[in-house]
């Protein structure tokens, strides 16, 4: 019987539980409260009910659970299966794969978030199919997940694919992480909704000025009003794509990837996205490099993270 | 009876082959003409017959000979096995790999010089030990190679570790390949020079007029000068440094490389090198990035070349 496999993606107030086949098709899901508050032991005695319960529902037996993953948000360490400390949880150092294991019986991946979520749309979404591809998630931050010849890419203390923090503009603004002018400060909605707000404060007529007034400055404001042609928002959306496309262009030259997959919370704009992106990328990259390279929307939504999780246990990494 | 590899790095004017173990030990090497004028059939069959002198000359029997692999100066094919063109040999859309393996009766891979060069310092050479890194060359250029779980990566054509080609200053002069300010235009010993020159230019005073006009002036002069503390040098020392630290700061987000292995001639000016670029490497990049990472000149010289191509067939990468 075919194998299946479970992907859990743990978040601060729920967790949500994937059973998925081989080829990365998700089956059944479901959402839970993580109660991070009542301790590890028992939030992950209950997450390891749920799992079960999963199986069950589609009438899979246990036996065909080749294993479980899961993606977490916070820092970690992989080599020894371990929670660091957690965003959003109160959980410090804590063995969870070997918990999980004791739990289940199975074998237990772990990873972060953005790292899982970038392996699920590499094995079912828009990255099927390619070997090697960089997933792009711009929503608060710039995250990244580097995959290699079909394989995560985490380095010497997994901070490979944290391309949010390459700079970009040499007297730019500060980052969170230290550094000026980082690619987040300028690409992600956070920077987007900066440069806008910064726009208005300098005088510029716009109809983002309404939304700002009202509260409601966001980047799907920002990419309507550039869609109007509305100047600031033009100008906003042509340095958010540029400071993306030059970032891009860079990591051709290191792994020339086959695909750029751009998923998160701005990239629903779509082609108001992707058509000035695709245009940076093109003017930014050699020729010779560019050449058939595809920059594709992600397709799994929020259902990534937990198709990459069940992912983890097969794909290793380096 | 241990498995044994032959390497070949092919150059405009000789070739030089080599018999290495299973662990990337250099046996026995020997360096005969390219003779590339003589067309690729008849150069490619005296390379074999070497090929074959070798493989006698320390005792191996031929079938003890795994695989043969060979580095090239120019553009491949490499899904094909094909020259497309090279580098100082007038060989156009030769496929060297089926015609050596009919020549050899032998499993033939074939890769770019740069990145053979990566694969021997990696397996034999600095790099050995770790599973993520990246070598850059320093020399009429700037090439890098890059090794990710490791495995050479090459991504979708051949162009990963093209590192020479990152922009690192906005308006800087025009480099080679069309943009403006890559890497290359600064850190390869060409880009010193002209650095230098462009000082000299300006009427700074410096002891490396002298060379200058000798029409001596090379990285060798200018490391000299630094260490001597002349002004002009130690700018120029300062500002090759600071764009490659600056560039070796983004790889570690991209890829989080356990190791950075610097080879080619400006290399040897050892710790008048070493220490600056370490110095510009911790001030671009994030501490817990930089925790841990390695920058070492690389050990095995001009046989890195051989030594990793002779690795090219097991080491398929991606």
């Amino acid at each position: 019987m075919a194998k299946r496999y479970i992907g859990i993606d743990l978040g601060g107030t729920t967790v949500k539980l994937g059973i998925v086949d081989e080829n990365g098709g998700l089956l059944y899901k479901a959402e839970k409260p993580t109660r991070g508050e009542e301790g590890p032991e028992a939030s992950l005695a209950r997450i390891a009910d749920h799992a079960r319960e999963l199986a069950e529902a589609i009438g899979t037996p246990w036996s065909n659970v080749a294993g479980v993953g899961m993606g977490l948000p916070g820092f970690l360490d992989l080599e020894k299966g371990e929670i660091i400390r957690l965003t959003n949880i109160p959980w410090e150092r804590v063995p969870v794969r070997s918990m999980l294991e004791a739990e289940l019986g199975l074998p237990v991946a772990i990873d972060n978030d953005a790292n899982a979520a970038a392996l699920g749309e590499a094995w079912s979404g828009a990255g099927a199919g390619f070997n090697d591809l960089i997933c792009i998630t711009l929503g608060t931050g710039v995250g990244g997940g580097i995959i290699v010849g079909g394989r995560l890419v985490h380095g010497l203390s997994g901070m490979a694919g944290e391309i949010g923090h390459i700079p970009v503009e040499a007297d730019g603004v500060r980052c969170g992480c230290g550094q000026r002018g980082c690619l987040e400060t300028i690409s992600s909605a956070t920077g987007m909704t900066r440069l806008a707000r910064e726009g208005l404060a300098q005088g510029r007529h716009s109809v983002l000025d309404e939304a700002e007034k009202r509260g409601e400055l966001t980047t799907r404001e920002i990419f309507a009003a550039a869609k109007d042609q509305d100047g600031l928002a033009l100008d906003v959306v042509d340095r958010a794509t540029d400071a993306l496309g030059r970032v891009m262009a860079m990591l051709s030259v290191v792994n020339n990837p086959a695909a750029f997959i751009v998923g998160g919370g701005v990239s629903r704009a779509g082609d108001e996205l992707f058509t000035p992106l695709r245009r940076s990328y093109a003017k930014h990259t050699l020729v010779e490099v560019a050449n058939g390279v595809q920059i594709l929307p992600a397709r799994l939504g929020n259902d990534a993270g937990l198709i990459g999780a069940a992912g983890l246990v097969w794909n290793r990494g380096s």
